[in-house]
């Protein structure tokens, strides 16, 4: 079955909004067996909302309008389906005493604005949204001729996520055709940008029964793998066929792989740290932070990330990680000398198993024709060995950033495993 | 005049993938005065495409088709326009010469496939595309006896936005009604989320003729005031009237205001340190680095940055900030005395000007009833003294550490202002 979300609201049509509402409301229609075929972003006029929603209503099967559902003057969803539908609209008594008492709760007046939340369509089911004031709308109808489903949903995600979940969802799955879905997440990190689509594109195009998705990010790449069919083991096999191929061409490039979702690359390291009771910390100069910021983000990092130092200036190199400033003055702050007494710096300093060294030239400035922006060396230290990575990063100062950041997580990764 | 956007590929209806050039052409398109009414989102599907643009058509004046004017039978945007309009393709022998070309430069063979790039619409006239092989289309035409622009653009963003402003640009602007645009964009930090709008709402509603877009982020709002009139004079005066006015309801909350994008508050905070030749050093626990990576991506950033530490191990609070170990057994590595600690020790070990020490509990787990996930101690030191902010923050580990990053940086720049 096919259908359209329509979001309703003139801030989505600005040079600065997006709607992210409908990646959600797509993953829970996909999940059903139900195709988006459409998107319609639409501002807040009566006239352009009668026409989007008549388009959509003649096109697919399946209508969410999201938002306009509030109650000020913009909010005209409901009159707009009124009018594209030709039904009436009635003031319902119940929905009035909850708009009542949930002002009263509050303990504000309720604006006699407020009222027109509580307008229902000839016909509908109201849908209860227990985090806002509006309620949701059901509508099983007819439009020229053809049996049409038309579901009315607040805007803000706080209420839009859980009124789908609660109140759609199980409604839809009574009246669309059973399928089941199977899924799966594979991430690899630093494939060459030239290799990736070479490799992985005569594999997966050879199934046209799996949606392969490629999200590629600075030195990351995520694939996701759907398969819908009237049997779950049907549609099993054909993900676990494809994901078995094309796990064995990323090879060591592959990080994570899940049924759901993938683990980051900053989790993975973690657990490795983890089994093998080691401890990481880093001493970053260009990237600024940015290695312990994405660490730091999985929860329970502190049990085996210590911290570590910003040696954005020459002296702290020298006072936090014991960079000699001689080496510093004969090799210069951006040389495989200087991210080697970093690397080794922060580790004997901070007592970690293993000291991270970062340092580089991010630009835009600071570049020379020897040392060019984009620069960078990546040092890794054990109780063995110091190893360092040389790198030219092509891109501005946040590329060069983000892709020593994920280089240097995957040395990391590769020294673990 | 109103204009549609119409974003042609499959992958833009999955749950990953989002149309982003639609914001750019949407600024664009704003600047010449026109008015995007719609944006619809539609796959590779002929059936559907045409319906897209045909629902375009009947509804705007002007429609920018985005995609699908690749080599692949995916591609279809020129044979569904040709289909809704009822219009011929025919073979430009210009382009297929351009292709060959195209083709023997990068020392490939041509696909026959790749000449379906050189169909042109019947009437239109080739927009140049240096940066890919599919050239955009421009067709001045009727439908249903109105006139409509329509313009066949490619998906890619690197041919998409250089082609808009060479081509596309240039021929709207001799044919749309000359009109001026006057623009201005204020920031403000830490303004308390029930404030903000009871406090904007009231003002910038008045200025029906201005376009007030509001976009929040965790502890920061950023106001987009945009007019567009026959004169540049007139648009100026409304624009100058509504941000005086706001700027002075923001009063102190207000950090940045520029014509065109505002600074960031930590170009801000880099402003004010430049100015007074001072530097800064941070000792980081809860925000694991995230501070620094703020301000290290600004470019330059390094002459007021000496970097720090990231302390997230209690012995690294000892190591790198000097905090007393007796101190954190007595009062917590979350204290307000631990605070306190880490800015005076990061300055005093790193010569900084100002030093900010920043710990709390970003949760999930390491909460409790004294001491509650959110709770988070923010210390500034100078060499006149040292203030702590305390604060409990709602909301996941993301938003306790962005929040916290906001306000450590806002309170830095409220101490230099």
């Amino acid at each position: 079955m096919k259908s359209e979300i329509i979001a309703v609201g003139s801030e989505m049509l600005t040079p600065f909004r997006q709607d992210t509402n409908s990646l959600y409301l797509t993953e829970k229609l996909n999940e059903l067996g139900v195709t988006v075929a459409f998107k319609t972003i639409v501002g807040d006029r009566q006239r352009d909302l009668v026409s989007a929603i008549r388009a959509a209503l003649a096109r697919t099967d399946i209508v969410v309008v999201m938002g306009g559902l509030g109650p000020t003057e913009d909010d005209l969803t409901r009159e707009a389906v009124a009018e594209a539908l030709s039904l009436t609209l009635r003031r319902d008594a119940e929905q009035v005493v909850a708009l009542a008492a949930r002002a009263a709760s509050w303990r504000i007046p309720m604006p006699t604005n407020n009222l027109k939340q509580a307008d229902v369509l000839e016909g509908a089911a109201i849908l209860a949204n227990p985090n806002g004031s509006a309620p949701g709308q059901w509508l099983d109808t007819t439009f020229d001729g053809y049996r049409k489903l038309l579901m009315l949903v607040p805007g803000p995600p706080s209420e839009c996520r859980p009124l789908f979940d609660a109140e759609c969802i199980p409604r839809l799955r009574d009246l669309v055709p059973t399928r089941h879905i199977a899924k799966r997440t594979l991430r690899a990190a630093m494939i060459p940008e030239s290799q990736a689509d070479k490799l992985l594109a005569p594999i997966y195009t050879e199934y046209k029964d799996v949606e392969t998705t490629i999200l590629a990010h600075v030195g990351d790449i995520q694939l996701t793998l759907l398969c819908t069919k009237p049997k779950l083991a049907a549609a099993q096999a054909r993900i676990d066929e494809l994901s078995g191929r094309l796990e064995e061409v990323l090879d060591d490039w592959l990080y994570s792989s899940g049924a759901e979702a993938a683990d980051s690359l900053e989790q993975i390291v973690l657990y490795h740290l983890g089994m093998r009771q080691a401890t990481l910390a880093v001493a970053e100069s260009c990237t600024g932070g940015m290695i312990a910021e994405r660490v730091t983000r999985v929860p329970g990092s502190s049990r085996s990330f210590l911290g570590g130092a910003i040696v954005y200036s020459d002296e702290l190199k020298t006072a936090f990680a014991g960079v000699p400033s001689e080496l510093i003055a004969r090799y210069g702050a951006v040389s495989q000398e200087a991210a080697e007494a970093l690397a080794y710096g922060i580790r004997r300093y901070t007592g970690a198993t293993l000291g991270l060294g970062v340092t580089g030239i991010a630009g835009p400035g600071g570049g020379s024709e020897a040392k060019p922006v984009g620069l960078v060396y990546i040092a890794l230290c054990d109780d063995q060995k110091t190893e360092v990575t040389e790198k030219n990063i092509r891109g501005d100062r946040q590329r060069v950033r983000e892709w020593t950041t994920q280089q240097a997580l995957d040395l990391i990764r590769r020294r673990l495993r």
